[in-house]
């Protein structure tokens, strides 16, 4: 079984992964972006390999259909070599002076097509819509299990990005402690909420929308901005206009909003960077069982945080100096990458 | 001139390096590692070609010689482009509800070797110390300028790990922030040492040589140890066995055993990892000009700090998963890789 460790200097947790476990010869470098001609005949996320993957968790079917057969717009499947794993007790142990906690949760896949040749890109809006769905209905049903604190979705595109295979997919990994940079966030809005009876994302997003020069694309209920301390060239965060502080909770109508405006993003960023490999994730409230001795933690939630989505595209490298400060070099200044994002012409396709 | 911005939610500091600037046809993949092939005759930083770098701030001769001609061990040099620069006023600004701060700083290249085929790894034991003796010579100029509140050392050896030169050399950025990974190992030693009169660092050292599983190699005065939560397959901490707070306080005996140490090092994990790239960083004191009204943060860092190396292979990505959680995923467990790095035979060459 995988173990959660923590660092005794930095803080940060690790998932030592058992289940993927690999000697020095294993990390031969595999170079290039995963290709589309890379097996889609032998691809499990294909339509007709059901079989190839352990049985779904969920699916969105086109029609009439069995468990594990095709006719499906969305299938969401464990991951087969998954950094956690949901059998087991939630032991928390020392080592020593050290920390270590039994790696229980959940590593899951959203194939989100059955057509191994159609990234995220091109898909419409209403087929990315129904990954929308498959991932607040995925978060709803693992909030159920007590053990879990919180739930991940994310999604890596492109071979720089972490994605080793081509077909698109996203992926969700089940944590039993909340992660550091979600705790930071909520931290960060209690304190701000805290001080001003505000939600800090909403008074960014009202001071944004002011100034226009870091807003790149909006809708009628979203919003797409480079942040002013934009960490990458193009990392673009994506926000609800109107206050929301659980993407869980959020209706079909406004799911098809935000498809819309991905969709569009989406193909200004392709026309612009050359199909850059990129990681898109969902920052969304815990699940709702408080760890003892911590209510304040869900006190003020449903109006100090506001969930939303972040999209970094991988065309920088993270070098010696980064890890050592925390800090990022950005060549990039958000207000000119806004001003690309805006002026891009999209073919149609 | 460059800025140092803070991002409101996270707290990470980023640097908008405008000297740097990055349109996106910029981004088009620059693909594999740099070859020792690539133009040494060309190379700004091969012995003879002084002239196509700016100044030299420093050298270590190998007889007689002028600033900026040939005939040095190792020769540092400003950054053609610079992340952070000397010239100007430290200003601190507010934008709306941001913040940030004038891109003062320093940025130089240490050249390793005037020999552009030879990676550290083959450089000898005493020629390694003379590039330990430049960055300890670096840092004690720098902290003169009272501006400047850490001055960082670090390695990028491959594309992968950051390096776009091949010429092996390793680099400076000292910043007027103490950096965010700094700050939160201060904070932890410092508090460790509050509650126990101990340096969390020589406690870990004292665990981990009794325990033995996670230390690979040993010498009189260095230990290297693979740690418990390594956040990558190898990634692997450089202590000194004898607490002292400081890199800029080693005595050049003290270097030369960490050069043999690092020389052999280096070695085993090439044998292991067929040549990988790699980050290399130094954690030390910040510059003794505390922030007015921090005192706290200086008045028992010579007790509660512990200055060491870490070395981080690029063998795995980091993906969405880590980005949104601050987590890692590690498929090689550490006491695995510290076995691997024991029993591993290095040929002579």
């Amino acid at each position: 079984m995988s173990e959660l460790r923590k660092d005794l200097i930095s803080g940060r947790w690790v998932i030592i992964a058992t289940e993927r476990s690999k000697r020095p010869d294993d990390f031969r470098p595999a170079a290039g972006t995963p290709r589309a001609e890379e097996a889609p005949g032998f691809c499990p996320f294909c339509e007709g390999n059901e079989a190839k993957t352990p049985p779904e968790v969920f699916a969105i079917p086109r029609g009439p259909r069995l468990p594990n057969t095709p006719n499906w717009s969305v299938r969401v499947v464990p991951n087969k070599f998954p950094a956690l794993g949901i059998e087991g007790d939630l032991t928390r142990e020392a080592v020593g002076i050290f920390d270590k906690v039994a790696g229980i949760g959940a590593h899951e896949v959203i194939v989100e097509t059955p057509d191994h040749l159609r990234p995220m890109a091109d898909l419409t809006p209403p087929e990315i819509a129904l990954v929308f769905r498959a991932w607040r209905d995925r978060i709803i049903d693992l909030r159920r299990d007590t053990r879990i604190r919180y739930v991940l979705l994310f999604k890596n595109h492109g071979r720089e990005a972490g994605a080793s295979l081509y077909h698109p997919h996203s992926q969700l990994i089940a944590t039993p402690i909340i992660p550091t940079v979600v705790v930071q966030e909520l931290n960060v809005a209690r304190e701000h909420w805290g001080h001003k009876e505000r939600c800090v994302f909403c008074d960014l997003i009202a001071q944004e929308r002011a100034l226009g020069d870091r807003v790149a694309i909006e809708t009628d209920r979203f919003v797409l901005l480079e942040p002013f301390a934009s960490a990458f060239p193009f990392e673009s965060w994506i926000l609800p206009k109107r206050h929301g502080h659980d993407f869980a909770l959020c209706s079909d109508d406004l799911l098809e909003d935000l498809a819309r405006l991905l969709h569009d993003f989406l193909r200004r960023i392709r026309a612009l960077l050359d199909d850059p490999p990129y990681n898109l994730i969902l920052h969304t409230a815990p699940s709702p069982h408080p760890r003892p001795g911590q209510p304040e933690f869900w006190s003020t939630i449903e109006y100090d945080f506001h969930w939303h989505i972040e999209f970094i595209p991988r065309i920088t490298r993270i070098a010696g100096f980064e890890w050592g400060s925390g800090y990022s070099i950005n060549p990039t200044p958000p207000e000119e990458a806004a001003r690309f994002l805006r002026d891009v012409i999209v073919e149609a396709s």
